[in-house]
């Protein structure tokens, strides 16, 4: 796939098929966040990968879902992820406030390089942290960025451009979810903000 | 390209040939980045391009360089970035402090597509903010959260391993830049922390 297009297809999935992810893959999607640029070199990210049932069952209940499409988009039994990577900050190594920049930089390279081998991802912010550093057994100096929930994908969202004003995504009648974007001339300008790109 | 290859391949570039990149080519790079996951799809980021020579001249005063490497990689006339991109966040449409974090993950949407079409980059946070808003005319509501410098390659850096624990990145006799990343294997667990891959 090239480049673009692994960029244009790739969308959030929280819907997933259940044949599982081999440790080797998974080590794979975290070389590829490892290989992100981190400010000033610093390098403060470790990974947990999470692939074991009773570990990928205890993560899953610390998780929150996209807020649009609840509850219909709650993975239920049968349609959860697979795994995860859970995406720690080593507090001794930070550089300044960089950790949630080179975490954020690390998991788009964890989330295009999944969606490159045809694996599907849901990256997570709202995790209940307290619960899940004892479930992964944390030290105190690291703290959970994020998780990235994985899987292959059973579910196929669609792309959309923003009517008026709404950036809500949502799910049709079809149980399609619709994902509306800010149109490109919309969010770019040329050389001095508000001129647009010639004709 | 396949898709790994960009990721291990793909360093920061400080020194640049003098080829221009057209409108075309820098819209397909906030292209990439307009696709980047937003949380919640909030949808913050704008993007000004530049690549007018004045307005590339006045903005390039306004950066600090790879600070390990000064003033060796500081671009002399001859290399210097031929076009920016400058992601700001609209304070108005930020979600709690997730503009940060939204704009790591499309300027490594940007790096990337740069890179899959031979483009080099370098991504910059240090940045005199209040002379390059009146620069590029930006309105209060906005901030500058980082420039991305452009152009085609003219220095080969190499991946290296951590020698020890210094995660500097370095020049050698050949004036090839070395930088250096922490092993796979030191930075990855396996279901819970401190727990390494089988063998």
């Amino acid at each position: 796939m090239d480049f673009m297009e692994i960029i244009r297809s790739r969308r959030t999935i929280r819907f997933f098929r259940q044949d599982p992810l081999g440790e080797d893959m998974l080590f794979e999607l975290v070389e590829a966040a490892r290989l992100a640029p981190s400010a000033s070199n610093g390098q403060p990210l470790e990974y947990v990968i999470v692939n074991e049932k009773t570990q990928v069952e205890r993560v899953f209940e610390q998780l929150a879902w996209g807020a649009y499409v609840q509850p219909r988009r709650d993975p239920p039994a049968g349609h959860r992820p697979v795994a995860y990577i859970v995406v720690l900050i080593n507090s001794e190594r930070e550089l300044g406030r960089f950790g949630v920049v080179d975490a954020a930089a690390a998991i788009e390279n964890i989330l295009l390089a999944s969606w490159s081998k045809g694996i599907g991802s849901c990256w997570l912010a709202s995790v209940n942290r307290e619960t899940t550093v004892d479930i992964l057994n944390i030290p105190a100096k690291y703290r959970i960025d994020s998780v990235v929930a994985l899987g292959y994908p059973d579910e196929t969202p669609l792309l959309a451009e923003c009517a008026g004003d709404s950036i809500e995504y949502y799910l049709d009648d079809d149980d399609r979810l619709h994902v509306p974007k800010r149109a490109l001339n919309t969010i770019t300008h040329v050389n001095t903000f508000g001129r647009r790109k010639k004709a």
